[in-house]
């Protein structure tokens, strides 16, 4: 039997305080099925993000949870940090893994903010593929301004009001974005150079804004310990632009410049299907069945 | 919880009567927990190929069944076939898939070996990893003379009598090799030449058995229908030998006869960790971690 498999990556407006890092991660894991897979904490964004994963329903009753805790021991009008704001918990993508359809994700989205409004109080928005209202699927239109700036925003106008809410933000626990998009895959290509302009070349060559690649974000960065310029890239959907054409690209604008990579890095997870994909392509495989991997293979006869 | 998992291939001397081939079938899933993945039946060669995976004792005993079967079934005085054999049920290695050593695969061939012989009077040979006498590892050594031959020799001389059994083969099932190996991989890399010379001076130059890379056997053929010389390979230890580092190797030999790989082609099944393992070769990761594979993630938090 098929058993829907569902991601979710919550992020939380704190970094710092392992007590409250703990109760979040408590949270999470409270909801039988729930598994955690990542914890991630950063002090100078004093942000953490967190993944699990599970079935459908016992994600979206873990998120709600950690949003609760999260809004009872987050004060966002005494927090500071790096990070783009606007709620003690932030963002909240529910993310399809398997035998899951992204509408039915956006579906646990509007569940779970419907959840958050009426157990916390925390108004709600809906981005990506859960967003109601033009214009909001993207994170940083909600965001624009931060807490702050979003906070004194509403106390004048409605256009930004919360999907779900009384129109303004809760006074110390912001406003949650929850929503549904595809799985992305974060990665990084060093450079064998420490010219930071060659790796912001290479970003804006094959980034989907500047007409690139679709479905890639790319930036240059400086990793000053070791001396070589990343690229720095999120690939929100590799069905359409698969990690390995990201790679050649990259690879083959680096050599326009005179400059080879140095190693490729992953952030976070990458799904096996992507991997397959790579292989099948660098090996010259034409449409290798993914029940020639023995693994897949078996998997498919224990859910028949 | 850790469940270890086995593969087992039996090959059998028959590859045109469907009765039997679905007798065998029959016997091969006739235990709980046992799947079948594969079937491939050879008309000129007269022999048909499975593939089952499982829980060990569930595997051991489905192909004891199954050797059962094909040794009542299966003539050897009357079978002929271009595909060298000594057995009805000829060769029947049990592979580790996962979480089982290659030692406790041979133990399972020594246990399934002695059913053999005292459940159906069926004389076994015990080659490759469960081989117990010097020089019985490489299965043409055990298979000398075929049938027909080695039935004679054994006549006049002892020195090649079965691991288990009286001396003499069974008058019409032969014997069975039983044994334990790696995890193989069949690859073929197809060249854009139809000059099979260049295939064969390729496969010479790779093959171990003339200092090239090791477990790696390789031939050149011609595939006259699509025009295309194939290097055609068995990967008999692929963590020793990656096939994306066999890929590498034709691809560099091809072009030294300025001939470019036409594609790859897999003949039954390849291991996720080779998968997974050419991917980060060709992306250049150093060190991707399995758990990076989100599934391969999930699954070890299932598992603990």
């Amino acid at each position: 039997m098929k058993q829907p498999l569902v991601e979710c990556v919550p992020n939380f407006s704190e970094g710092r305080e392992e007590t409250t890092l703990l109760a979040i991660e408590v949270a999470l894991t409270s909801v039988a099925g729930v598994m955690l897979l990542g914890r991630e904490a950063d002090v100078d964004h004093n942000r953490s993000v967190f993944t699990i994963a599970g079935p459908p329903l016992a994600v979206k009753e873990a998120a709600i949870r950690a949003v609760g805790v999260a809004a009872e021991r987050i004060d966002l009008s005494r927090q500071q940090g790096e990070h783009p704001r606007i709620g003690a918990a932030d963002v909240v993508p529910f993310v399809p893994v398997r035998d899951i359809a992204l509408a039915a994700c956006a579906e646990l989205a509007w569940e779970a903010g419907a959840e958050i409004w009426s157990r916390f109080g925390v108004p709600v928005y809906f981005y990506e593929a859960a967003a109601k209202i033009a214009g909001r699927e993207r994170l940083e239109n909600v965001r624009r301004g931060h807490f702050e700036g979003l906070r004194d925003e509403l106390l004048l106008s409605a256009e930004r009001a919360p999907d779900l809410g009384h129109g303004q933000l809760h006074p110390t626990a912001g406003a949650t974005v929850v929503g549904a998009r595809k799985l992305l895959i974060a990665y990084n290509i060093n450079l064998d150079t420490d010219k930071l302009e060659i790796a912001k070349a290479i970003a804006k060559t094959i980034r989907a804004s500047s007409g690139g690649l679709p479905h890639v974000k790319a930036m240059g960065v400086m990793l000053h310990s070791r001396g070589q310029a990343q690229v720095s890239m999120n690939l929100t959907d590799f069905e359409v632009t698969p990690i390995h054409v990201v790679f050649a690209a990259v690879e083959r604008e680096a050599l326009r410049y005179g400059v080879r990579v140095a190693n490729s890095e992953l952030i976070g997870f990458i799904p096996r299907a992507a991997v397959e994909m790579g292989f099948a392509s660098a090996l010259r495989f034409e449409g290798l069945k993914r029940e020639s991997v023995l693994e897949n293979a078996l998997d498919a006869k224990m859910e028949s």
